[in-house]
Order: structure tokens, then C-alpha cells, then sequence
């Protein structure tokens, strides 16, 4: 992970500044930072997926919350447009927990702070919006640390999507385990999933790990099966958007398929996310709604017609891995192995919250 | 499956004639008609997928023959060129055994007439020739007859890649089912893989149903798992390209990964495929060689790079399905299950070879 790589989301200057991001939509063939100094442009940018990534989706609806409300000229005008900003940003996906859980992080911060001087409620929910951001890149660095264990020395891991340090204020979740085991000096080989429709996988994981130095190879998501019965395979390992109280994990589309196939080859599979990622308002997998996207994804997702265009498309961006198929969920706190509402709570309770092991 | 598509390959007009044959890569854009007059031109056709699908690969490749033994002016000649088209042809693809069977059976009937003259021996050639394409199709038309019956009424089916009219010299093998089944006045859904990287399901497949009426919906290939888990799925069908003397069977890629998430949902899986399809002198699927194709086909797929240019792909053209994941294997004789070394002998011995019921 070079430090060459801007970063994936930023704040840049001070309350009249912009968001700053990485425009995903254009890489691999372009790296370009685009500004945001509006809650519709940030709106669009996270339902287009100029952002994606459930870590990178809170870190950009946090810094949204300071330009909706910049400028607001009385404090009722402010908790007014707090309310609507967050309404707004919530609709714009639907799965990431991230989302919902930075937005209402913002309000609790505001309604904290309701009693001061308005200049300084505006200058608070700055640095709140930062602190996310901040503290969500030591969360991809813990959990790098935490899971670069379970890959082996010489070995062969999977992954699907891009939980990159472009799903991330930087490092990333899946990936922050590659690079800890890279930095350990550890070689190893990866396979990325394009991961249709949007090619995250080939578009950004591959980019981000062959930045470097990682041994990557992008493969179509229908080749993982055939992988595994051609070579040992470690580990899938891959980012969630949110996982449910009994450990039941949401992530993109075709992680489902790949734990179902990991389970038959042996291969253990892990998820590696965050805390903020769970939702215990969710008692498992069937609480979580799955965001339907457009048809033309599919059939346009490339320029030109890819099916006849009167046949419907079915497109969901995401599936539920069930807990019973995920060996290990890998967090900032440690490792929930095995993954049950009796593991999950004793890695997140905070009294038994460990530091990884640097070895 | 409407008389109005052209024929998947011909041979039109008489021995000075040519291979007409529709040029696959164009669809579902454009439906062009080729005309192929030499076997160098037949070898790129098959090589870069204007033609696919192992029957009509085989068709192709009888026709074939003609071409390049048709300007021969001795017998000597002609079986000098005979023997260096098979071998030539034989080059363009590896894993589909109906190109080698067809080379074969052109091969025999050759070496049978050797004492007729010349020109006899090019007429019965050309016969032959199409002998194959007549053959293959009622073949198909049995394939659909006897596989019709499992999918039931309001069903949804799931199949990949295009094992249709276009795979065929008409009708198709897993496609022939479906065609019957909707002929037979039974409603149903099929979802039909995009198959990545070439797109022939969503392409081709997608095309040919809903030329017919029938009801199809396009999935990329990582969402079969999330859709067994969204509703009922009733069954799959593949087509095969070579099968193994056990049962194993080797399809496009993905269809692998399909069948062990179909086992995981408790959805049969079947495969579609004529006799010619079986490879004796394979005892298992290991012996099966897999076709690995440009990595361009998935970085560059799309007229534009979706992955980083120094990154390598994996692209396997194939995979292997284990028998013992396969609930049934339909064939123009009837339908094998199980499928075991027995099972298929019961099926494909000559002395038990049944009419399909007509219901």
C-alpha cells in the first residue's frame, strides 16, 4: 500500500473546504480526484459508486452531514438541514450498515453539542467527520494485523469485491490482511474476482494490490470452483456491508456462491469488516435488505448491448452469507472464530478488546 | 424455436458450394450469415467463437473436411489432404470431443469408399457431411423430448452458457428441454447465466428464448446462489462439451461451481448432452484436457481494459463437473440416472434404445 495513493476520501481545508475523493468509476484507466461541495453531488457520487465500499460509504455520509449543514445561519436552521441531510444520504444505498450507523453518530454529535455557539457545533461535526475517518483507518490497520495469519507463507487466497483501501479511508478490510502479511514479508499469491457487474475486483483490487508489489491474478467469478480443484487454495477472504447479531453477512454479490464453494473444497472462508459493521438490530441474514440495482448494469455495463435489450435483468448487489459457512469474522478487536452471537460478543465486548500481535 | 432462424451451419449449394454458418460474435446485435470456402477460414471461425457449442463445432468441422479435400485431383491427393485437414482442424479447439468425433467419422467414411472413384468419394463425403448436421438435429429433438419433464409447470430452471439452436446444428440439447417443454404448453421461467467472459447466455441464450416466447431473465454468473436462496429453483441443465466414461463432465466454466451450489440448495442438476458427447477413452474427468484462452477475453472482453494491463488472468475455457453431482445426464437414447458407469451403459447400449413419449 503505497503512500503515493491519495486518499480514498478527505476532507480538504477547513468548514468552506469540499470532500475530496477518488473518482472509482474511472480506474483503472484514470486516477482522478474529484471535489464535492454539495449533499446532491455527494448523494449521486455514492449511488453511481464514485465511492463504494461500506467503510468509505460512512467516512463520505459523515463529511456529508458538515456540507449540509455549513450553511445553516441559526441553530434550528442547522438541526433542521441535520435532518434532512441525513434522511437524504440514507436513501442513497441501501445495505451498508456504515451508512446509517456515521449518519446517526453525526445527529448524536449535534444534539450533544445543541447548547453551544452555532460557528462551534459546525466546527465539532468537522472534526467528528474526521474522526470517523481517522479512526476507521486504524480500525483497516488492526485488522490487517489481526488476519494476516491466515495467510500462509507461499500460499493462494481468493478474494471477491474490492474491501481495498479504496473501500476505506485507506488500507482497507480483505486487503489490510494482504498487505500486513505482504509487509511481514510473507509471499503469497491473489486471486481477485472481477466481480461483476462493476468490476471491482478487476478494476480496483487488482490495481490496488499490484501497486504493491502483490502477486494478483483477476479471474471471472464463475472460475473459483475450477481454482480449487486445480490448486490448494488457503483462504477466501472478503470485506461485508453488514453482518446481523448471529453473524449472518452481507457483502457483494457472489460472496454467497464463493463461501458455498470454499465450504465443498475445504478452503476456510473469512470476512474481514469493522465493528461498525454489525447490526444488532438485525437477528440474522433475513433482516438485511438487499439493494436491487438497474438492468443496465448487466446488459450496458460495458458501452454496448451485451443482451437483447428487451430481456429483464436480475440484479441484486448483494447476498447473505450465512454464518454457518464463514470460519472466521476478522475485526478491529480480534478475531470471532467461531462465528456464533456467543463469539461475536466476546471479541466486541470492550473489555476483552486485545491489541494484534505485531509479529 | 422459431423456422425462421437461419440454420446455425450449412453447407450450401453443391461440392463447389460453401459452409454458411451465422457468425455468433455479432449477436445479439446483429444476425449476419457467413460464408466459409477454406478450412483456414473455418479454423478462425471456430478458434475465436464465431461458431461454438460441441455439436455444431463437430457439424463444422464434417463440413470441414469437404473443404479441404474438394480440389484434390487424385485420390492420393485427397487423402493426403484429408488427413492434414483432420489434424489441422483438430488444433482449433481441445476440450469439445464432437470435433474429434466428427474428424473421425469423415475420416472412416473416406478410407470405406477408397476403391470408388474420385468424384464419388467427394459426393459421399459431402453426404456425409451432412448426414452429421441431420443427425445432430433430430438428436436434439430427442434430447428435448426426453429432458422436457423436468421442468415442471410455473417452474424456474437455471442454465449456462448457450447450449441452444445456436450450439447445435438446430433446437439445442439443454435449450431443446426448454423449447419442448414450452411447445408441450408449459409455462415456466428460465434464468440464464450472462457467462462470462464471452457472454454466450446472455448474448446467444437469452437471445434464442426469448425469440421463442419464452420467459428469461439474464444473471450474471455470481448470482445463482443468492437466486436458489430468493425462490425456488427446480432445476439446472447444462449442455457438456466432452464427458468422461464415470459420468464427469466437462462444460463452460462456471458450470462447475453451479452444481456444487445447486447441491448446496438441493436443485438437481442435469446435463443435456447427444451420445457423441461421451469420451470413452477418458475413464474420468482428469483425463478431460481444459482449453486455457487469451486473457485478453476478460481484461479486454468489452472493447475497453476492465483490469490493469500487467496484471495476469486465469481463463480456463472449462470445467469439470463430477458425476456424482450430476442428478441426471440427458441424452438422445433417454436419460441417464444415476450416473454411474452402469447407468450410462443401460442408457447408450444400442439394444435399449427408446423412443422419447410424446405427452
Amino acid at each position: 500500500m503505497g503512500d503515493s495513493l491519495p486518499r480514498t476520501v478527505d476532507w480538504a481545508g477547513n468548514l468552506d473546504g469540499a470532500i475530496e475523493m477518488i473518482d472509482q468509476t474511472l480506474l483503472p484507466g484514470e486516477l482522478r480526484i474529484i471535489a464535492i461541495r454539495d449533499v446532491e453531488t455527494l448523494w449521486e457520487a455514492i449511488k453511481v459508486l464514485r465511492v463504494r465500499g461500506a467503510p468509505a460509504i460512512g467516512v463520505s455520509a459523515g463529511m456529508g452531514v458538515v456540507l449540509g449543514v455549513r450553511d445553516a445561519a441559526t441553530p434550528q436552521e442547522l438541526f433542521d438541514k441535520l435532518s434532512h441531510t441525513c434522511d437524504y444520504l440514507a436513501s442513497s444505498r441501501p445495505t451498508a450498515v456504515n451508512l446509517f450507523w456515521a449518519l446517526d453518530r453525526m445527529k448524536r454529535k449535534a444534539h450533544s453539542l445543541s447548547s453551544l455557539p452555532l460557528a462551534e457545533i459546525k466546527a465539532a461535526l468537522l472534526a467528528e467527520a474526521r474522526a470517523i475517518r481517522d479512526e476507521d483507518a486504524r480500525m483497516c490497520r488492526k485488522i490487517g494485523e489481526f488476519g494476516k495469519d491466515v495467510i500462509p507463507d507461499g500460499g493462494t487466497v481468493i478474494t471477491h469485491c474490492n474491501a481495498g483501501g479504496l473501500a476505506t479511508s485507506e488500507y482497507g478490510t480483505a486487503l489490510a490482511t494482504m498487505f500486513c502479511a505482504h509487509e511481514a514479508g510473507k509471499r503469497f499469491s491473489v486471486f481477485a474476482d472481477e466481480t461483476r457487474p462493476l468490476l471491482q475486483g478487476a478494476r480496483l483490487t487488482a490495481w490496488e494490490l499490484s501497486r504493491a508489489g502483490i502477486d494478483v491474478t483477476v479471474m471471472c467469478d464463475s472460475m473459483a470452483a475450477q481454482l480449487m480443484s486445480d490448486r490448494k487454495v488457503d483462504a477466501v477472504i472478503t470485506g461485508a456491508d453488514r453482518i446481523a447479531a448471529n453473524g449472518d453477512a452481507a457483502n457483494k454479490i457472489g460472496t454467497y456462491g464463493l463461501a458455498v464453494i470454499a465450504k465443498a473444497h475445504n478452503v476456510p472462508f473469512y470476512v474481514a469488516a469493522p465493528s461498525s459493521t454489525f447490526d444488532f438490530s438485525a437477528a440474522n441474514g433475513k433482516a438485511i435488505p438487499i439493494e436491487q440495482r438497474s438492468e443496465d448494469e448487466i446488459r450496458l455495463g460495458f458501452g454496448r448491448l451485451t443482451a437483447p435489450e428487451r430481456v429483464p435483468c436480475y440484479n441484486p448487489a448483494f447476498d447473505v452469507t450465512p454464518a454457518e459457512l464463514i470460519q472466521g469474522i476478522i475485526t478491529e478487536r480480534g478475531m470471532i472464530s467461531p462465528v456464533t452471537e456467543e463469539g461475536i460478543a466476546r471479541i466486541l465486548s470492550a473489555e476483552t478488546c486485545v491489541e494484534p500481535v505485531n509479529r
